[in-house]
């Protein structure tokens, strides 16, 4: 049904954004650096990133090589070496996007200083660019390589969860290493810089502010990409996983009517990864289409990024799917998923800027307890919708196409990978370039450029934001039909029945009730890494305004080393209980009680997951937005400094942890759990 | 194999414990009630809550005449005339136990004056055991008497259902629109007495501060006994469901082998009334026991009173169940039960009180923010253990006796109930006594028997609010059993399959994702009810103090009865919503969805609402005594009124409407909906 050369397109795709990437990343790093002061502070944020990054590859290239010699034991070499295959990409696309993002902050803030905002906006983008090419691209070369290499073969399914596992773990611990840096960083800075020594923000003199820019591209560049990398891979592999083990009439839609069962199967297991390449032709579109636009609104440009892709793949799709005998059923599933993550990116949107952001500031005037209540109620009341939208796409996709449906739609929902990542790390960029011109005392006029571009970022950060849960809920909920799927597999080829997950069945509820705890204990070791290393951070910046004569009147530099060197520590210490407890969760009740607990635990961890990932990253936009609401003049009479400023600084601390660490935490803990499960499926199946 | 006098026990005892409170009613009442001031002062607290009761109680009249009359309709008249008595007889628990409470009050303060600790600590104890023993007392009374008219019949599954959604109506109701009131009026109070207008907490010129006082009986009494009345129904009416629709293999462990099919059917159906009768016996004993001891150390008689019970009612078991042929699985699962909700308990006062408070007012010596963020992680750090005590109570019970035997662990854990309440319902009472003496200008001496009262109570309500919820949480796993048998039962007799609950079917699923949602829909609607609420009463008390002459320098009379007409209509109205939602929510899912789905929506609130409710509660009392813990002088060098302490202030702000409304109101929502689901499951059992 597919040619040899078209099951070599997704690949061949991955390369040519690889290619742009490189391309990309040496345009970036042609552009002008600045002045001297510039490119010492750029310096400075370049060598904490790399310094964090390359101190947490050796802490998971010790992760790799243990849980490596543990699947090799289990599963044998080949699911080693996918494992570690799926990893080793991760890590480079964080490490390529990372670098890439550095040189583009300072060139992003040269460019502003020449007075050009299309130019600006330009290094911005393309720095991001390189960050979201290298992530989609990589994925779709590793997958697109071990498809080629092992269809048709027995282990494929192995290999594949093998490669899924690799990629999730470097996530995990991407995301919450990065998370409590980057929030540690932010936190601490700010409780010293503000409410200690009374100094402003990004002031040169606090020693806290480049492990803050340091903490932008560690958690929200090199983390974020890992987060997306990964759902992109595990909606693939969940697809493929469903193809491979469900019984033929759950494809029987997928075809053509009178089309043979093998045929089906063929198409099911080839189409999420054909269909993930297709994805990539249109994003390298829509990027490079984004760049000619350039002279227009920052904002109308991103957006239109954002909106354009699911339109250009469901008319692709529409086009295509007949040519090979597929069903239009496939179009259905993916649009469901595209639009319905499109759908999600605004509703964050307006829960974290519209009206919910105007009340959160009005109830700041009352003081910090009643702002941060109403931050709290409506992180709450922004579960309901981006939960609904994943409810329409998954029934939509699944009376489509059955259960394999839902996984195309999470596909789909992923298939624009690289537009949303190359916006999400616009975001830090511009935050970057921001801080760097702010610190090397540049004039207003360059600051107005990249607090316009900054402002952008932040709205295309939340939109991001609610799009990465968003598609982690529905992937997960792909990973764990994909996980049952599976286990029956393998019980039905030993002879034995399917496994009941009767919700009646006390195992099924007890995997429920321990599911549900799951989520509360990482958000609390995250948070709790996040206050502890705040609270380390304002002590130390305390002690050298204290003890480094001239520091307060500017005279001396700070030891910005000391802060980064704190945040690092704290993050690759912290990172590893949350981590564990994702990774051995599965493992631990897998093989102590069962398949059925597990799912029961899939399941209650899904609920509480996706609704408290949802409702922690939008308090804590929502919070964010007050403040910087306020500090616009937003509530006339209460400037900036005034008491409801403060009490909605107060919000934004807490929101902090919340939407950059325990947040994005709890949506990977769901996608790590499922992961893990879907490899140990054939190990526990028969118990 | 139960004589006809056996099956009238529980009834009498029920009388028996009504009479006990009407006795020891009249006692509180007979008390002196101290100077003319104290007497102004706890009439105007003893006045604002009966008028909120009597508003309350004409918004629920209008709900219930309407409930009723589509019950009439929909089930018949008996049903209609069920869920009538199932509500009044907690409106009647309700309006009893807070006259008690508000005459107890002062009566409290003036033993306490006349420097009687123990006398003090009597009037109190006493007031809160008229709630106690009407809450279970009426219980049993309503119940017995349904269970001798209709045992035997087609429609004693019907009538019983009604009786719990007329109990769990009201308790819904009750506990939202209570937890808004003393929320917004503390909340309110607070921030305009200490930050708005500098004068202390139950300063006599605050006009709030009478309503804050109502607010302890509106929400910790009325709202508490009508929420522990209404568990203690829903446990008995789903393990008599289970035992009334099971197949009968699901009740052979209940009897001695070789015994009759009917025999089990029978012992099954009666036991759980039997026993709560069995536990009202050892409560009444308990209750008086302390009565005895009221010289010992407050806290060790009212924590002793908590742990006991489950001890005796376990030996009592042990005794009896021989006698009447029946198995000890029966004891085992009581047991189970019983003891976990004494663990849970004491577990929820760790969280509260010990080393964890600690850490939360070490976070606030930096800021507001991090002493939130510290609070958040100890509430979600303490989900954890409750949540697999109940899964260790299940698992044991289930074990030793099936699904019929996690119901019984339910009316184990509730048999004491006529205990817990008192000792809830004593806290408010000693709250309120403080604040009289306080308000009365009362000498220190008095302040200092009130204030370890008062302390006492601030723990008996942590240990009684992780009961509450620990019980629901194992009443909704019963209840969703419950509702499961009775749609198998009608489609088995219908001659229909019985209904798949398999996790991977999409409309179980989709159910589960809809029901996460939900918990934070009611949490966010009642956060935010509170906020506004509180937000007009601080404007209400600055218009005071700016437009009394004389009131600054407590010269003229504050207006409290304004701030307690605002709490009331803010109260009244905000409640609609959220409960709307409560009960809306599974008819309109099961009506459109089918039973699978609403099976799903359950499974799935249940999963988000015990973790959240559990996390809520605990993180709000953490942030309450920490704020404590400071103005004990735990922290040295940072007493009341330093920045420290005003950062805890924040958090206690912010834990008050999750401690005292959302939380409770979240593990309301879940029992609520499942008590309607179980009504409503032979009406959408055929979809």
């Amino acid at each position: 049904m597919f040619s040899n050369n078209l099951l070599m397109s997704p690949a061949i795709a991955g390369v040519i954004g690889l290619v742009l990437a490189v391309a990309l990343y040496l345009r970036v790093k042609a552009q002008p650096a600045g002045n001297e002061t510039m490119n010492r502070i750029a310096g400075y944020v370049r060598e904490g990133s790399m310094a964090f990054l390359v101190r947490e590859y050796k802490v998971l290239f010790v992760y790799a090589i243990v849980v490596g010699l543990v699947l090799w034991f289990a599963l044998g070499m080949v699911a080693a070496g996918s494992f570690i295959l799926g990893a080793f990409l991760s890590l480079l696309a964080g490490f390529f996007g990372m670098k890439a993002a550095t040189y583009a902050n300072v060139r992003t803030t040269q460019a502003a200083a020449t007075g050009s905002k299309p130019a600006a906006l330009l290094v911005a983008l393309d720095g991001g660019a390189v960050m979201g090419l290298s992530v989609a691209g990589l994925a779709l070369i590793g997958l697109g390589c071990l498809y080629l290499k092992f269809d048709g073969t027995e282990e494929m399914g192995t290999i594949l969860h093998s490669f899924a596992v690799g990629a999730s773990s470097i996530a995990l611990f991407a995301r919450i290493g990065g998370g409590i840096y980057t929030k540690a960083a932010d936190v601490g800075a700010d409780i010293a810089g503000k409410v200690v020594e009374n100094i402003p923000e990004d002031d040169p003199r606090n020693p806290g502010v480049i492990a803050d820019n340091v903490g932008d591209n560690v958690g929200d560049v090199a983390g974020m990409g890992a987060d997306i990398y990964e759902s992109m891979v595990a909606a693939i592999v969940s697809a493929t996983a469903i193809a491979l083990t469900i019984p033929l009439e759950g494809l029987s839609k997928l075809v053509a009517e009178g089309a043979d069962a093998a045929t089906a199967r063929t198409a099911g297991v080839m189409l999420p990864l054909l269909l993930s390449g297709l994805g990539m032709v249109i994003s390298i579109i829509v990027i490079f289409a984004a760049r000619i636009f350039k002279n227009g609104k920052p904002a109308t440009v991103l957006r239109n990024a954002l909106i354009i892709p699911p339109i250009l793949l469901t008319i692709a799709s529409y086009i295509i799917m007949p040519i090979f005998g597929i069903s239009q059923t496939v179009t259905v599933a993916l649009a469901a998923g595209a639009f319905g993550g499109a759908l999600i990116g605004l509703i964050t949107e307006y829960y974290t800027a519209a009206r919910p952001i105007r009340l959160v500031a009005e109830a700041a005037l009352t003081g910090a307890g009643t702002g941060v209540i109403r931050g709290l109620a409506v992180g709450m009341e922004s579960t309901a919708i981006p939960m609904l939208i994943v409810v329409a796409a998954a029934y939509a996709a699944d009376h489509a196409l059955g259960l394999y449906g839902i996984a195309i739609a999470a596909v789909g929902m992923l298939a624009g990978t690289a537009v949303v990542m190359t916006v999400d790390a616009y975001g830090p960029i511009a935050d970057n370039a921001g801080g760097i011109s702010e610190m090397s005392g540049l004039g207003k006029n360059v600051r107005d450029i990249t607090d316009e571009l900054d402002a952008v970022g932040n709205t295309t950060a939340a939109i991001g934001k609610g799009f990465a849960i968003g598609s982690a809920i529905l992937t997960v909920v792909a990973l764990f039909s994909a996980f049952n799927m599976e286990v029956n597999h393998v019980r039905i080829k030993a002879g034995m029945a399917a496994m009941s997950l009767e919700l009646t069945t006390s195992g099924v509820l007890i995997g429920i009730l321990i599911g549900a705890i799951l989520p509360f204990l990482v958000g609390s070791t995250t948070m709790t890494a996040v206050g502890k290393a705040a609270q380390k951070i304002v002590v130390e910046i305390a002690r050298q305004f204290k003890e480094i004569p001239g520091l307060r009147e500017g005279k001396a530099e700070p030891q910005p080393a000391r802060i980064v060197d704190i945040a690092t520590k704290a993050a690759l210490v912290e990172m590893i209980l949350p981590g564990m407890i994702a990774i051995l969760a599965p493992v631990v009740v897998g093989f102590l009680m069962g398949p059925q607990a597990l799912a029961g635990m899939l399941a209650g961890s899904l609920a509480v997951g996706a609704t408290m990932s949802l409702f922690m990253a939008n308090a804590g936009g929502a919070w964010d937005n007050a403040k910087k609401f306020i500090e616009k003049g937003g509530l006339p009479g209460h400037p900036k400094g005034s008491d409801a400023h403060k009490a909605a600084v107060v919000g934004d601390t807490v929101g902090d942890p919340f939407k950059d660490t325990s947040g994005p935490g709890v949506a990977i803990l769901i996608k790590v759990m499922s992961v893990v499960s879907l490899l140990i499926a054939q190990l526990i199946a028969l118990k």
